[in-house]
């Protein structure tokens, strides 16, 4: 059905692109859509849907028998459909659980389950249960701590703000957290800078409990006993094996002790589920939690501290597991040293489904499909490599360590890195590399949706229409959406983040439903049914893969359009002159408030509150060398895009010059590193990162912004002047390019 | 002990005002400080702790032996401290409940406790018990209705633009709402008018049962069994006896049949406790609700309609019943003719703590230290008139029949009516006549908080300093706040609304916790733990009002100064401009995205969705009518506050002139009187009135706003009209003032 359905729409679509690929001239264009026709006729959902059932059969997390079985199977795939396949393998730390004991011992004593149940109807239950994984949060470290518990909301900063203004210290505690707000590793890592000796992190069933909706195999969303597991490794500070920063996890590398590796957690952490977390809520004392920290739980939620105390007992077994990523290549017939990459992991926690499952079986479909293209004759111009990551969900453990491994060759040869994790049935949502947006809304245009009529950038561009602020009306109208920021979270961080590789990042969602993520429920079943029925978005996701991967390998200029860069760069730069303005207010208000007695007359006295205290006044900075950075990229992103459409079009350069150009500008986007974040050298690129205390959550123009947030103004102004220099390299870079230009 | 700690604090006060009170001349002003500060001496906190426990000894609502023994024990204490004291009864409908049954059929039978038990604890429960009104809405329907469920979330019109979405239609249903988000008698009035046959309401616990903390008498808030009663006579068409419209209920006045009275309810309405509304819940199917539709039970809040279905059955004894309205009155000295009328009524539904009596205790209090000042040889210029209203809890009755029956010599005598009702601690909140503005801020400068340093102003402003927006911000910076708008709800309806008399509504809150509205709980023991223990706001609240009171009734001339009309009506002007304004380009852009398959594209297909319809155009409005009256009113208002203070300095005009001038400026809210708002002629005020579908909530400039919001837009063009001759109607009037001054 689907594929039917599919191949009528393309037609449509097909015609709404007017043979004007950027990066390729007119009539390369249409020989090129030609192609990337071809390339859909390949796609069968019937065949994905196989593959996930396989690759679902049992759980497959990093150092299972499962998850070497499914490197082996599609590493034949992949040398059957024609490409060079070797699986190459890490050696990295993943502690797994020997002791999990969590129990209340006062005021009422409560030993909790800690045990995450399968759906009997579900035929991969069996599978689950022998040989999965149970709940823990990975990298957490060992322990048995007793103590008070305090109840924290989601333990972010805001919420210690909270808790400081009623006297709360969670020193000495066990605090407990639910699931939300922030990466979950943010948790327990402020809890312990906060002083606590141990972290409960539970899923409310606010966010995908009963509240949302019927528990799977009813419905898509957690029952009671269903527990996220995850990766608590300190992720902001630097992904990748603990015991070998900067370098690959090797058989035979050098490798740090355990105790020297500073991103492990330095307390015991758990998760756990709403049932387990009901009885110690309703052992909380002291005051209500105030309305926001309130889940849906039926128990009036309470902060603490005490009277429950708990006992939480955690040994892991620390050893080094090896990690298996599929690597398979077709060579390029023009350009072999330039190398578009297309990866997604394929470990799970449990059976995952739907993480990763289903973006790496669009990935197989794209290679199967660029397989078939080549058995009829056809070579790509560039190298087409894809990846299949291990061990992606303790710590993004097979990418990170290869990427590592193989810097300096992928630093020559990557022309774009293009990574795909977990997708749903809905709208396309594309994060990365700006210069490369203008690409990315071409492929969007013509690709048909496959539930209305139109495109996925039509739908898209309809959702932001309906749904969106002002920007994203604007964007909407101009018929061009923005590339999202990307922070981390899944396997383009070492590409990206630490090589300053050119880097997208996407997949379908906003339909689907489920609370499924990271635990048994993650099956081929749940995924079928509330997720994406059919895999109609698996195909599409295919779709539009297979054409930004065949672009970038087909393309004769690459498609970098620089002033796409300078839109998102030059709106950074507003947001934190802004930001700085607005705190500069808020700060001078605050401490106006605390002088003028304001925030003693307005509290309520028979409420036990603390003052907040006056807060530091914010500088007015320099901001000029950013204006001016600004300002420099603009002449120059607007030479380059006025000239590349003709160099399209042109004879010349050809060859090695050709080449030449287009290795300057992949490296592009290497022009925004620098020498590292302050406090995490491996962090490298100034223009996004992780946020220091969101997680996953990016932060951009990161050493600026999280210098002002953070009340560190001297590094705010000194980050100025490093990003702005980031900002003139990429100017001189594409002068450079402009340069090469006859 | 509240006595000592306000008397030294009110030293402070006393110097903070420097003898410039508004219509006083500057030595007027020190005399009347001096009398102020000997009127405070009389407030004695233990003497009004008896009084609430006493008139809270029993269930007194309309039509019980308590209500008629509160009214001639208070009558009696009002004699005593040397008022002219009567009691004025009127004959008005109450229907009270002979049947109330409520059964869930279908999927399994339910049949729902509708009875709200006591707290043992607490002494009055016993009475509650043999005397108390069972849970009900007084002007329901009788009914004996069967049909399947629907859950309208709190039954407004954006709930039903949402089940419209949904394509779920509740004609023939019985519609299940939970309180909240509007006066309750909006939601069966729209639930009849979409076609329901019935109507329950529930309280949540998100609302204020265990999700807010502690049920009573743990703590402050509803058990699972607690039910809120309430009127839902449709008090926004006309409040009062609804057998007697527009004219008083006395024994022998004309009646209408009860089937000719257009105000009550069509369809049977029972309130219900979450207990019995959680298995109606659990067996309802359907959708999901919305997230903001969902509550705190923990169910998965699902809308219908079905598989629930439910019989319910009312029926009614819609007897006449006698109101007692307890009028005191102490003969003005130099102006017996004008009137300073405070009132707060003294029926409750049940006991009553909150509601009505920490209003009414103050009231006394203020009474008693009038009664005590007089024994000191002392004398009112103007006449003070106390008035305690029975009835008001089914529909504003004593206090509507009262006005509606006295409304020629009110309007001639009325110099302004101040109300209060429930009180609590914390902050004061003001309503009113924003003529009167500028007076009430003195008061609140004059008088002491009793929890923190500086005067009830100084508090508020600092709530609105640390709490508010810009507006209030800037206020609070000028240290002047602005009244609130007075919609309905209390007893100052009648005056206000109906007669445009001079009127202040007051009172404390923001401190006190609990659900006891309208419960079993409503007690002696839980507001003096939760509320206000020690009537310690009761005081102040007395101080308040009786400052008030004599303000008016001393001033020599009436502090009238309209620049705060001009700010209140000018803001209202705005706000209207940019509702059309808004609501114009909100509706250009609903069509637009209809038009362009916005809405189509962005829907998930597989959710069941009807697409919104197409909405009229907002045409241009000519709002040059009101800018001109808003200009014109300017010019008179500032003319007029420049002469007062020099003529409340000088000798002339006196006697009869000067009340003269004095009646001419408390008939300036009389100026804003047109004939009626659209479709309820009982409501006459053209700048403020209970908003349509709203109820209690104000809308200002309300003949334009409500026609604007409900696409009335001819009717709007034509209230503009109506409004700026209501506004040039006061200009003239205060022109004719400034030319009563030499």
């Amino acid at each position: 059905m689907t594929k039917i359905f599919l191949a009528l729409i393309f037609m449509v679509a097909v015609t709404a692109s007017a043979g004007d690929l950027i990066g390729f001239s007119e009539k390369a264009s249409e020989t090129q859509q030609q192609l990337e026709k071809k390339f859909d006729t390949y796609l069968d959902a019937n065949m994905m849907l196989g593959w996930m059932e396989y690759l679902t059969r049992r759980p497959h997390h990093a150092g299972s028998p499962k998850v070497k079985e499914n490197a082996e199977w599609m590493a034949e795939k992949l040398r059957s459909w024609g490409f060079e396949t070797e699986i190459e393998v890490f050696h990295v730390l993943i502690p797994r659980p020997l002791i999990r004991e969590l129990t209340l011992l006062e005021p009422a004593r409560y030993e909790a389950v800690l045990k995450e149940p399968t759906a009997p109807e579900d035929p991969v239950s069996k599978a689950i249960e022998t040989e999965g994984l149970p709940p823990y949060n990975a990298y957490s470290a060992d322990g048995d701590v007793t103590a008070e518990l305090v109840y924290v909301n989601q333990g972010l900063p805001r919420d210690y703000e909270e808790l400081e203004l009623r006297g709360i210290d969670v020193k000495g505690k066990i605090v407990l957290a639910r699931y939300g707000g922030s990466w979950r590793g943010i948790k327990p890592k402020l809890a312990y800078e906060k002083g606590a000796i141990g972290c409960l992190i539970y899923n409310d069933p606010k966010a995908d409990g009963f509240y949302q909706g019927d528990a799977y195999p009813d419905g898509a969303f957690k029952h009671d006993h269903a527990v996220q597991r995850g990766s608590v490794l300190d992720l902001p500070l630097r992904p990748g094996d603990p015991l070998t920063p900067g370098w690959g996890a090797t058989k035979d590398a050098k490798r740090i002790a355990r105790e020297d590796a500073d991103n492990i957690m330095k307390i015991p952490v758990l998760p756990i589920s709403y049932h387990d977390a009901k009885p110690l809520m309703e052992a909380l004392g002291g005051e209500t939690a105030p309305p926001s920290w309130r889940g849906a739980m039926p128990v009036t939620y309470r902060i603490g501290p005490g009277p429950a105390k708990v006992r939480l007992k955690l040994k892991f077994d620390w050893k080094l597991i090896p990690a298996y990523n599929v690597i398979a290549k077709m060579k390029g017939s023009e350009a072999p040293d330039q190398w578009v990459i297309r990866g997604n992991h394929h470990d799970a926690w449990v059976v995952g489904a739907t993480d990763p499952i289903s973006g790496i079986v669009p990935m197989l479909a794209q290679a199967y499909a660029t397989g078939q293209l080549a058995k009829t004759g056809w070579r790509p111009k560039r190298t087409l490599v894809f990846c299949a990551w291990d061990a992606e969900e303790p710590a993004l453990l097979g990418s990170t360590d290869w990427v590592e491994h193989h810097a300096d060759e992928l630093k020559k040869k990557t022309v774009a890195y293009i990574n795909t994790d977990g997708s749903s049935r809905g709208f396309l949502g594309v994060g990365g590399s700006h210069a490369l947006e203008k690409m990315v809304n071409q492929v969007a245009r013509d690709v048909p949706d496959p539930q209305t009529k139109g495109s996925v950038a039509d739908r898209r561009f309809s959702l932001m229409m309906v749904d969106g602020g002002p920007e994203s009306k604007k964007q909407a109208r101009a018929r061009q959406f923005q590339l999202g920021a990307l922070g981390s979270g899944s396997d383009y961080t070492a590409f990206f983040q630490h090589l300053g590789l050119p880097t997208l990042n996407l997949g379908f969602g906003g339909e689907g439903r489920g609370g499924e993520y990271h635990t048994n429920f993650d099956t081929f079943a749940h995924y079928t049914r509330h997720r994406d029925p059919g895999l109609v978005y698996g195909v599409v996701l295919a779709s539009v893969c297979g054409r930004l991967s065949l672009r970038l390998s087909e393309a004769r200029v690459l498609p970098f359009d620089f002033t796409d860069t300078l839109k998102a760069v030059s709106g950074y730069v507003d947001e934190v002159v802004k930001l700085a303005d607005d705190q500069r207010k808020a700060v001078a208000e605050h401490n106006e408030l605390l002088a003028g007695g304001h925030y003693q007359r307005a509290a309520d006295p028979k409420k036990k509150r603390r003052l907040p205290k006056p807060k530091s006044e914010v500088p007015y900075f320099n901001f000029a060398p950013l204006h001016n950075a600004v300002a420099g990229l603009k002449k120059e992103a607007a030479a380059w895009r006025n000239t590349m459409r003709t160099v399209a079009e042109q004879e010349k350069p050809d060859g090695a010059d050709l080449q030449k150009l287009n290795a300057l500008l992949y490296s592009s986007e290497q022009a925004f590193l620098g020498d590292g974040l302050p406090r995490r050298p491996w962090f490298r690129h100034q223009i996004y990162a992780p946020g220091f205390y969101t997680g996953y959550g990016v932060k951009t123009l990161p050493g600026i912004r999280e210098g002002i947030e953070e009340g560190n103004y001297k590094e705010a102004q000194e980050q100025i002047h490093i990003t702005a220099a980031a900002i003139d390299r990429l100017t001189a870079l594409i002068r450079k390019a402009t340069a090469m230009l006859p």
